[in-house]
């Protein structure tokens, strides 16, 4: 922690700040300009509230010196971590695609989908039996029924189930069907069902809330990191703006941001950033462009009427020429797809 | 839902568009201008997702004519919802004052912090048992042993208990102890917890998320009340925006925004909005004249070292003096505290 | 600058950013820690850049430590500025009122606002001639002759002209008839002009941006005090944020705030912060009781047929009760209206 | 307009909304459902304010039917507008490739540059003599000298000249050495230089504000599409939000949703968007893939001493790779650069 104190702090402000300091443990080294005094307050205390010495008479601003987040971080460990799942690697520099309806909805329709997303050559079927809903009166999702066929479906076409799981009473049933779990992007931080994914036995992949920082995302995947689970997927899915003409705004940004700053495999969802069908496939595009490790696209074949989410489904023709795109922009730039 | 069909939308656009939603179930009446198109669209379809029609060849623009939220409105139920807890009224013209520490720390604390609730005269003691904190290395509360205390401490002092719940198996536990539930901003659309709480047998003071819009805030109550709970309070705690001298945004407007579309009361709470003491004064005093029916305010005799968030925690001496100022200004919009 | 070093820099990267700072000029402070470097790079570089630092290798993280503002802070100055205009006193204990029309319409309307000023005891006439409207077709303002006939209504009721400028070449114009220019919140960036206005003869009330951080609010208001003017007026007239409820979100907290940073008025504009009428006189209220300096309202007799913002104008009537409801909320606070 | 009327609404309200509609000069159809009263008003009403009828007793919510703006609309004019300047065509099947320093610096400088440039395959060069600054204190461009400067280097490698317009004093000056206008994020809403560049005789660019949605930065465009210069080009350079990993939030989502709204050519900066050097390259690479017709790339060959936004120019070598990659991506969407 670095302190500057105020340009006219008086000596007994000062003193009175160092004290405060030592009596909360840290080691205290003091520079003394000209105009300015500055102290740096040395010592282990992970979430120290820094705005207890900011307030101190005489401060002037405070600031950590070291991230929030430790396991989740570049510095913590320099490779990339790469999840291999029945074989199938995310993280390297192959791009994952994941790809399926956004609710199962039923044995044929999953099925169907499955067999789309088998011919694209993804190795990864999403859909969703439990569903998050903003209004209590839609369809909340088919519950254990859904992760059966959806297993059932992945099975015959030899693809990885992912499916977001919604509290802590899911996480043994969901384990039984699934490969990944996903947590959406309203509970990034239920950080009671984060304490408890980091106890299972399946990678996580977490959205990023809507309106959360990237320290906050990378502070909710140390909860699981912490809690003993190592493989975690990040999940950029947009965040909210002023702007209205978009669902949300989708920050392609935080791909390079998060390479950056983490060595866990970052995911696109450009189906909930957009929430319009005729944007997926620019922004699917953008986000290899930019660096993604994985694209996860909502497909329907009748989106007319999809259980939920239909405007942002593409058509399996759809998916299928822009999977085309994709692999020529992943060759771009050095990567497949 | 009225629809807007494009300047130059074809016949055969237009009749497409009908066609379809009558398949849906919609009676429909058109309007021909000489420029324009318009459809009228109406059935019993709660919750239909209008981006169906949004992206039809030839539509323009799509309006929902209904509030997706019904239980919470105020054409629902037009006089004010007004709750009667153990006789403490709030939601009528008397303001409730919600104080305590942040987090319960130890019973001679609590004890302490609900003496001084009591002198002020609010008569309800906040206090968390379970904290929901960013950081997996922070401290994560008492659990029970906190409830208990300060539940003790409130019956000493003859106070309400308003505690917060986190995950659905707390729920139980919680009704053991407190009088009212309190859902974090983080679980705003924690919908699986919405529901069971909708079941419970407290009310429930409902926070609005960091980025959540008013109207999504209303139908997370709409969650709880349609599961059958009609004691809901709601509570302002400030949005992210971009300005970072504060840690939110406190938005007080929205205080006159929930009063005119709904009947529930609005509690506004200023320690988390600011997250600095010096300005919850003078935004608790702002919050009252903006009409709220509640404030919650954080209190800590030794802000310095609380068990969490210290440096939003007023001194029980300003505390004490804020409330006289409080009540100056209640009455002046001729309201009492 | 305090430039904190990566846990893991290397020597070489250490001296290699050394040596950079002492090419900038700065003078060297290195503090080894054992986890950590952290050095403090003194030196009068007002502006440097930091990012140019933050880039270097093995650099974790840089913070300046002095404002980048200096004439507008409270650490520069740190009385109150009280401006004194035709023995009209802004800044004080007093809070001014400012109250007017959106656009100056008429002859006979601006007469008839300046008599509701005058009546309901306020000192400031606000009115707009030249108006920046998002669109090319709406009402652009009666020019100069919109200001002859605002003078003669203020000169009337002997009240000060308050009225906005939008471009350099109006300045000198402006002049000539008011008393105070406004600078809107569009403007607020408008770097040329502000120059401009540093050099022009009257006071100067600087709307925030509709996005500005409060930070960038002060570096405009430094563009207008370094350039000579030293009574700038600050208004805060809402910022841009995700919620559509209002039509902006009225940052009242910015109010503290800036009391807290800078030693320059703050001024409270309700109806723009809002948008509706109905929402502006709890806002006003708010505004009052939060610490603002002075509030800014627009009134209408006939708002439905007003030449701008209708909308958002109070009816007389209702300006004069919430004048009645604000001096009790003043006197609350100790201070008069 | 659509007025949707309030499910309790009486039937004096809806006649006192109606005849005030016609009052408006507008034209009104009613359509009476069961629970439900909408009415359509139809009337030539530019820019009407809607606000107008939405607080009237008895109404609901009110829409607009028709974009404020009408010359930049897509259904305006279908097809999209392709610029041809001195042989070098902006919005057509070839991207747009500008690139030059923030600032002009010295001849030397701006010569050295230009090669870059043209060695790169590009056309345009771009360079600030007027610079709009946050701080009094910075550099604020080299005037005319550096307009001269530039001129001549851009004739010496064949280039096109784009720089920046801050005032409206400054028109006819650059039109003496400049090809395109370019209007800065801080000016788009400068609507008396939107006129002025509206009779000019040069193509503009127009920055979209921090905080502008589409629709504005549209209005503005409208602006000098009203006044007769046909010939604006619009480019995204990153909108604020509660991010601050990077500097902006670059909303490439705006690129789809203009070429669907407007026939006005998009051009991409990610050298502003991201404000870091080492988010520009795949953010470059991300926004050719959306479908941007052009990217503005900030180079320089010192960008530790550049006199403005050092730290987000690229080497000359890094421009020379991405431009390589910008090329395989442009023909993966059947484009070229």
């Amino acid at each position: 922690m670095v302190i500057i104190l105020e340009n006219n702090a008086k000596e007994g402000q000062i003193n009175s700040v160092i004290k405060r300091l030592e009596d909360y443990g840290f080691q205290v080294h003091i520079s003394k300009g000209e105009q300015r005094t500055v102290i740096g307050a040395i010592g282990v205390k992970p979430n120290f509230d820094i705005r207890q010495v900011k307030m101190l008479d005489g401060v002037a601003d405070v600031y950590r010196i070291t991230a929030p987040y430790k396991l989740a971080s570049r510095s913590f460990k320099e490779e990339n971590t790469v999840l291999n799942i029945k074989n199938v690697e995310i993280g390297g520099n192959h791009i994952a695609m994941m790809a399926g309806p956004c609710s199962v909805e039923s044995k044929e329709h999953i099925f169907r989908m499955a067999e789309v997303v088998s011919k694209s050559g993804a190795k990864l079927l999403r859909g969703g039996a439990f569903k998050p809903r903003t209004s209590p009166y839609s369809f909340q999702g088919m519950g254990e029924e859904g992760l059966k066929i959806m297993r059932e479906a992945a099975d015959a076409y030899n693809l990885l189930v992912i499916t977001e799981v919604m509290e802590v009473s899911q996480i043994e049933l969901i384990e039984k069907y699934a490969d990944i779990f996903q947590v959406g992007a309203r509970n990034m931080q239920n950080f009671s069902m984060l304490k408890e994914l980091g106890k299972a036995n399946l990678p996580v992949l977490l959205k990023r809330g809507l309106s959360a920082t990237i320290e906050e995302w990378l502070m909710s995947a140390e909860y699981i990191l912490a809690s003993g689970n190592k493989n975690v997927l990040l999940c950029e899915r947009g965040i909210r703006t002023f702007e209205t003409a978009t669902r949300n705004t989708f920050d392609i940004s935080a791909i390079p941001v998060i390479h950056k700053k983490s060595h866990l495999p970052i995911i696109a969802d450009p189906s909930h950033a957009t929430g319009y069908r005729d944007q997926v496939p620019p922004m699917a595009r953008a986000a290899v462009a930019a660096g993604a490790d994985g694209i996860m696209i909502e497909i329907h074949d009748d989106p007319e009427h999809a259980f939920s989410d239909g405007p942002q489904a593409l058509l399996p023709d759809t998916y299928l020429n822009l999977m085309q795109e994709l692999k020529v922009i992943a060759n771009a730039i050095g990567r497949t797809i």
